[in-house]
């Protein structure tokens, strides 16, 4: 195993305290493993906390900041994070107007953040859950009952957080962050497995030549393995099973997102076949990202997200955001 | 080989057609492979462009835009983009006060950029090089005379990029870019090579325990290989080079960049023993940067650049920038 870190026990805090270091708009409680805005919670604002295993940077605490999370409370490397960071995170940005979970659909995840919920009403904050369901690749799964979640992540943390920093309620915040994860849909692709550091192997192989189509973010098994094929035709494969599920039509927010080991010239490489497909559905991108946003520590591969736009979803799409990952409009 | 391309021959065209889909605000001459900004020149600016060998993205494409530079010149995979690319862009952003050539150090980079300045001086458009050396690893290597230009570059683009927005003429421009380059310093590392596409296997080889100290960002031979220590012991190996050439003093502008397969989570391990040894100096880190930058395809490993600031340089670098890879202040 070739990593750059001082022991497989102290990655996580390790990387905290240079989160803590490079970004002087975050506050890190490296001990409960809780990042929140370093403003503190905004007052009359519903805040947002999100949560689940490291070894996905920037996913989440990336996203803390301005426009979008309020907290973040990462786990071990694809672990789920504990109630108790995740009670903690939400009495931090409880500014009296509520809190939202944002949860993947993990059942560690869905399960621990239920519990802080309950401890979280306990002290009288109300606490509303949307969870995120995106991935069309398998129905169950390792860790996972119904569909993993995955991309759709990053939409609904920067859609539902804009909506929040303009003082909306939070029956409304809940609500556009389900309708953006019921508009979006995902797949992703590993060329490469990835090795947690407490592990110290792979967690998967794969040979010299193949490819493992509908690949979850910590390595869980997808659809099917096959060998490396031109871009054009692995791209074909992951949005067929996005379109057969939800047709692509209209307006569409689309990532083209690198699960960690894989070089951006390779992302421009599938985001032009991407823009191909969709352009050749009658579709139309309108906005779209490119790059690491939600990754599988070393992992070669890539996922593909595709959201239904409304004019509604792209103004809040559009407002400002001022985080360590997506920054803009201010 | 396992890449997410056509084939290799497509890579870098494929690759401009996604920038081209992806990113509105740029304007994209697959066939000169010429990056541009969209609006054209802006009247009464000095032009910057930059530009060398594909696979180092987001370097230079991904830098094109308000505040940063006005065109980029993609080569083939870590190959010198040729004089006829360079002159297209030259004459594209020639707004009649002049262009700037950022110009890293590689002779075949260096070569092109002199015929392309004469070709253009002949069309009566001055143009004025500045060439980026800041890798104390070694002091000659493969395709270099004397040391190489990586990651100060990055510094170099954005800060002329914001003076050559204020108007200022090519004279402070060419000043201020050839100043950031004298405080600038580098130093890399690899845990893994990397493979060019054309060429199908990697570029060199490593064990398995054994990584590259001083490494160039075409996997250029650095100072010594030896065994993976914990990452205080390598980043004090970077820093000491670093520190050796020119003493860490002061308020620093700091990048940790990783080399394209290396996952945020190390980089962010890697950034907390950077700034703990630069604090130890004695020095401060008031700006940095963490993330990939300038990478070398799929190669695992970082590298890090500390430049000495002053009060004119942090005002410059804080000045809005909207491109591709970075985005602030508007």
């Amino acid at each position: 195993m070739k990593k750059l870190i001082n022991s497989p026990d102290s990655v996580v805090t390790d990387a905290l305290a240079g989160v803590a270091a490079a970004h002087p708009g975050l506050a890190v409680d490296i001990e409960n493993k809780v990042i929140t805005r370093a403003g503190g919670p905004t007052p009359g604002k519903v805040g947002l906390v999100s949560g689940g295993g490291s070894g996905h940077e920037p996913l989440h605490g990336g996203f803390v900041g301005y426009g979008m999370l309020d907290a973040a409370c990462p786990g071990e490397v694809f672990t789920s994070p504990v109630p108790d960071q995740m009670l903690v995170a939400t009495r931090a940005v409880n500014a009296g107007a509520g809190v939202l979970h944002i949860v993947k659909n993990y059942t560690g995840d869905v399960l621990n953040f239920e519990m802080a919920a309950e401890l979280a009403q306990d002290d009288g904050i109300e606490v509303v859950p949307v969870v995120v369901n995106d991935d069309v690749a398998v129905q169950d799964s390792l860790y996972t009952a119904g569909r993993r979640g995955v991309g759709a992540t990053v939409f609904v943390e920067k859609i539902a957080g804009a909506l929040a920093e303009r003082g909306a309620p939070i029956a409304d915040v809940a609500a556009v962050a389900a309708e953006v994860n019921e508009r979006s849909r995902s797949f992703g692709v590993a060329l490469t497995s990835c090795t947690v550091p407490a592990a110290g192997k792979p967690t998967f192989e794969l040979g010299e030549n193949e490819i493992e189509l509908g690949i979850g973010i910590h390595g869980e098994p997808g659809r099917h393995r096959g060998p490396l094929t031109p871009a054009r035709e692995v791209v074909a494969v992951a949005l067929d099973a996005v379109n057969s599920d939800l047709p692509v039509s209209g307006d569409v927010l689309v990532m083209v997102n690198g699960m960690g080991g894989t070089p951006l010239i390779e992302l421009y490489v599938i985001y032009n076949e991407v823009h191909k497909y969709i352009t050749g559905k009658g579709a139309r991108i309108t906005r779209n990202l490119v790059g690491n946003y939600i990754t599988s520590l070393e992992m070669q591969g890539f996922s593909v997200t595709v959201c239904q736009l409304t004019d509604a979803l792209t103004e809040l799409w559009d407002a400002a955001v001022d985080t360590p990952a997506l920054r803009w409009g201010r």
